[in-house]
């Protein structure tokens, strides 16, 4: 089996070096090969998704990719800027299923900004559409402004739009997860003000037929994004679009305030994926040996749970993660009176360890 | 002067009510009208803004509404829903700038679901593009699916825009709010996605020209759904489009815990303006006498500060409700042991009998 392993910018060397090494330790025998993507993509080859790394991706199992984007190329036009590696990939090798878990460790629970009872035992997944929406809807630009008060005008614009078929497939990946989980789907929507989202509602409650043990609920987008804050605990497992499912799943993460622990699968048609932590690249840590590598140790374990069918090594990493955990160990982002502080190499050995 | 008075549904005519009480304690001459809107305007007309209701908005100075929306009107057809009474009144009577104050009252401070420290003397403003974005651009509906694998199917879709004019216009209203204040302004995008939101930040950026006396930053939407979560008091004012404005503003009012105290305002070019308050018609709870009328009643104060300039009967409404709060006086929304419960009405008493 082979594993595209794709470090990234910022963080992402150092964080994807620990979970490689949590892979090799495994005593599997996956082929590891590994390329450059985001700013280091376009460093390298003049391009954040160079042509090789696209090819590795698409000729591997799995991806494992750290996180991309710094400052340094900030100020490169958009269509080369690190951040469109990460839509290039989900568009070219179909990742239309963004999985996303909000789970708080009872260990740092102290780290969140909500109250113990608000958030402890946190444990609700974010299922994200990610190749539709207004993320790719076309037309979109600069055009003059055709009609309205602002007639002649400059005017932005950009198209919305969710097909059928799009939305039915991610409507039967969610139902499908809230069986394995609590059986308790929301769908978040705007389908008070929005055509697309009157659309993905009627869909989403067609599919439901074919789910009669799995409870629906239908939510508004704000009153969601007030819901995560009021009473997180409530939710099973919540299904979005694109642009939706981007603003909601970081809220949810924030909520456990230790999103360098949280995982994310980005899933295609057939189970193959891409798997990367929830956080960003952070430059402005990078190189210093801080980084928390457990999110990216942790989407080495969904990767091989998701797609090359290993649960029970994925089992083993996330057990691992567990134990360090309870013997104390914090990257300094995690950090806590009373706890041991560890560097990203010694939390990336230690899992190793774990592994028993 | 004329102010319309606009109850709505479920809660909305109970606390309005107080509203009206406490503004006709002033003793200034105002000539109040009610007329029906949401749910009512549709039993009552037909459709949830009837023409008599929005004759009487034109030609009113101000406008107080409650709330609308009730579970009885939701399986009307969409333009008969009560919200369609919201975004009627919005674009017909031109209100692009929408003010959301989040403020955490000190004597509310338990009421929040995140740890005092995070929260405790919360006062930022949310500012909120009312008129454009994806609300109201066309074309939308649903149609063929013209490209694309899903090709032939049907897709709902809708269309985001923003004109430069429109851009303009708001980032001026924001950066005269922040002068005000603490002069720091917090543009709200994702410009690294969208053209419509490359081209605000590039019109924002170029009206912060005439404010070289504030503090411009840009942040992403998914980034500031987080920091709302991890540090919310790092804000000043928050400027941001209708759609993204939407989400934010209900998910940094439900910080406060105390949503039944933010009061809103929209206004147009002129400063005339229709008052809420943020939270919605709760008709669970309609007709109880239960409901807290603090947020309608400091959306009146709002009123008399920014569209009929009497700031010093603002101040005065201001301070009654603080003079109240001091007192232990609490609706049932944000009761705490060793305070005293009171209905709406019992509310509404004390502060226009805490006005002096
Ligand atoms: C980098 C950006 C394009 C991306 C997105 O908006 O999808 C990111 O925020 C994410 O959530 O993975
Ligand atoms: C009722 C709805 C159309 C409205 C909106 O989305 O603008 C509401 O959520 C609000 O924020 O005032």
């Amino acid at each position: 089996m082979k594993i595209a392993i794709l470090p990234g910018d910022g963080i992402g060397p150092e964080i994807t070096a620990q979970a490689v090494k949590v892979l090799n330790a495994l005593g599997e025998s996956f082929e590891l090969e590994s390329a450059e993507v985001g700013g280091a993509g376009y460093a390298a080859h003049g391009h954040p998704l160079p042509q090789g790394t696209l090819a590795l991706a698409k000729a591997a199992d799995a991806v494992l990719l750290g996180a991309v984007g710094d400052f340094k190329y900030d100020s490169l036009e958009r269509s080369l800027r690190p951040e469109q590696a990460i839509l290039g990939l989900r568009k070219e090798l179909g990742l239309f299923a963004n999985l996303r878990p909000a789970i708080l460790y009872p260990e740092l629970a102290g780290a969140s900004t909500l109250k113990p009872e608000v958030v402890s035992g946190l444990d609700i997944l974010i299922i994200r559409e990610l190749t539709g929406d207004v993320y790719f809807g076309k037309p979109r630009g600069v055009r003059e402004c055709p009609d309205g008060p602002f007639a002649g005008q400059r005017e932005g614009f950009d198209t919305m739009r969710y097909a059928e078929g799009e939305i039915r497939r991610i409507a039967h990946v969610a139902f499908q997860a809230a069986r394995k989980r609590n059986r308790r789907l929301t769908s978040i929507d705007k389908a008070n003000v929005l055509e697309t989202f009157q659309f993905w509602r009627d869909i989403v409650t067609d599919v439901h037929k074919e789910y009669q043990d799995v409870e629906l609920e239908h939510m508004y987008i704000d009153n969601a994004a007030m819901q995560l804050v009021r009473a997180p605990k409530k939710f099973d497992v919540l299904v979005t679009g694109n642009m939706f499912g981007d603003i909601l799943s970081d809220e949810a993460a924030m909520l456990t305030g230790s999103i360098g622990m949280l995982p994310s699968a980005s899933l295609d048609v057939n189970n193959k994926g891409l798997y990367e932590p929830s956080h960003g690249s952070a430059p402005d840590i990078a190189g210093k040996g801080i980084a928390n590598p457990l999110a990216t140790i942790l989407s080495a374990a969904m990767m091989l749970r998701f797609t090359l069918g290993k649960a029970e090594q994925a089992d083993r990493i996330d057990n691992a993660v567990k134990k360090v955990l309870a013997q104390g160990l914090r990257t300094p982002d995690i950090y806590e009176e009373g706890t041991t502080k560890v560097g990203t190499e010694q939390m990336g050995d230690a899992v190793v360890k774990a592994l028993g």
